[in-house]
């Protein structure tokens, strides 16, 4: 069995007089700086936000859910509004630089991968973004379970607002999902003593060879 | 540092000689079982693959990439195509059931739900659906880079016809992506030898306080 995996859950009440370290939380950013993404683009920005006056205004904008100002760290996961030219070719030429000799197979894949993304429509450039953030919000959850961190991940908030709070539309993102981090106030916490509820593996795997 | 995440890449190149055990395997799906979605629907089934005929037919879908045939388990994760009330009241059942004296609760919580989802476009649905696979996903290739077992996530392939080849339509589920799962076969994986490139946390991560 997974403990880690195990022991995780959705942490419904944090006690904000228990923060995480600033050592786990800079270990769950690298894990989410090391999140594969789809050819490479790493799609997303992530901020992490610790800040009183604005986690006030990000909860009246999420159902008043406690977790956005009891927690510690609330990273809020955003994904590129859209793939351009200019992200791609960015990515290019990182990509060229970290690796020596490789300029002209890269141009190639990356053109054609322009010629598939720059014609979409922007929504569904912004889908396929999303999808390769929650590799990341996986990964980061995943290594806060390791780490015996808590996190309760969160899409219940007014994504347009949210939006606005932040000023993403300047950076041409859109907010997708929450990662609050903390710490379970478990006498407080209605979901802590629940068992753990997931599909059988009957359910969910079909085997076929 | 995060060592088993900087030793996981993308292998390109699989030796079909050397399979991942099913320890391993049932490992890696014991995460993908355990990683959690919104609202704990597990919008999802992930195909474990592992016939060669198959995979054969696949890999024709999927611009002839080797590793389709050269893992030794192809996973395909497969999204629900929308949210039903059907879905939706069979998630609601199994909790009741695991967790007794909520139903009540979960009636609420749940119609509150199906009030939200079930009006919206399939589109939108299927989207949503996905994300919460590529959770799920992120998981499966956590696991199996602790485990020091290779993978290869794959988005590359003609959704349509893959849909077609495994029976897909007639569940009401549609691919999303692949997990090839196997060994490298180093000499001959041109990325094997490559820096891993990813972007500065300066880019990825704003912090506000």
């Amino acid at each position: 069995m997974t403990d880690a995996l195990t022991w995780r859950y959705a942490v419904k009440k944090m006690d904000p007089a228990k923060p995480a370290t600033a050592i786990d939380v800079q270990a769950i950013l690298d894990a989410i700086q090391l999140a594969p993404t789809s050819s490479g683009t790493q799609p997303f920005k992530v901020l992490v936000i610790t800040g009183n006056a604005i986690r006030e205004k990000l909860r009246a904008a999420s159902f008043d859910q406690g977790q956005v100002t009891e927690c510690s760290h609330l990273l809020v996961f955003t994904a590129w509004d859209n793939y351009t030219a200019g992200r791609i070719d960015a990515v290019v030429d990182h990509h060229a630089a970290e690796r020596p000799g490789t300029r002209k197979a890269l141009d190639g894949y990356y053109e054609n991968l322009k010629s598939m993304y720059l014609p979409r429509d922007a929504e569904v450039n912004f889908e396929h973004a999303a999808r390769q953030a929650y590799i990341a919000l996986g990964f980061a959850m995943y290594k806060a379970a390791e780490l015996r961190v808590e996190t309760c991940p969160m899409e219940g908030f007014d994504a347009a607002e949210v939006d606005k709070i932040l000023g993403l539309k300047s950076q041409n993102l859109r907010s997708i999902c929450y990662l609050a981090i903390g710490t379970r106030d478990a006498e407080n916490d209605w979901l802590a003593p629940m068992a753990k509820v997931r599909k059988s593996q009957e359910t969910l795997f079909d085997h076929i060879d």
